[in-house]
C-alpha cells in the first residue's frame, strides 16, 4: 500500500479545510469515516451518497488535497481514512464541532 | 435602526456557514467582529482587508445570508455584529475553533 500525496499537518490551511467540508456529500463521507476506526474502501456502494463513481472520486480528491483524509492505494484499490489526529492538532475542536452537527 | 433579513437560529445550515467562513476576507471580517462587543460600521476603511467597497458589501451579504452576522441599517449606515450566541447554540464550538486558528 502506498500513500497518495497529501499536505503535511503544518501545511493544513483553514480556508481549504472549511471549503472541503462545505459540501453535503463530503460532509457525509467525513461522517462515515468518523464512525469507523479503520480505513474504508472508496467504493461508491459503501457510502450513503447519490453520486456517480467519478463524482465520488472527485470528492475524495478534494478531501485528500485539503488534508482531511489520507488515501492508500494498492493497485486499483483505494482505502481512505480521516486524519483525525492531524486535524485536531492543527484545528482543535473543529472536526468535533462539524461532526456534532452532521450527527443530528 | 432596522435589522436586515437573516435566517433564524434554527434555520442555520452547516454547509452554508462553512461556505461563508471558507474565504480569507470573510474570515478576517469575522475575526474583527469577534474582537469587539458592539456592532461595527461596515465601512471598508475599518477593516484590514484589501477589497473594494462593492466586494466588501458582497462579503457582508454572504455572512448575513448564512447567519453568521446581523446587519442593522439606518439610512445609508450599516452596522454589523457577529451572531455569537446563535452560532454557539446551533454549532457548539465551531466559531471558537475557527477563530482560534485565525488568531495565530
Amino acid at each position: 500500500m502506498r500513500q497518495l500525496p497529501q499536505p503535511s499537518t503544518a501545511d493544513l490551511d483553514l480556508v481549504r479545510v472549511l471549503s472541503a467540508l462545505a459540501d453535503p456529500v463530503r460532509l457525509e463521507l467525513v461522517r462515515s469515516l468518523a464512525g469507523v476506526r479503520e480505513p474504508l474502501s472508496c467504493n461508491v456502494d459503501r457510502f450513503d451518497v447519490e453520486v456517480t463513481a467519478a463524482t465520488l472520486s472527485h470528492h475524495w480528491k478534494v478531501l485528500r488535497d485539503s488534508g482531511i483524509t489520507t488515501t492508500f492505494a494498492s493497485g486499483r484499490n483505494r482505502l481512505v481514512e480521516l486524519r483525525r489526529a492531524d486535524l485536531e492538532a492543527r484545528f482543535p475542536g473543529l472536526l468535533g464541532a462539524v461532526l456534532a452537527d452532521s450527527a443530528r
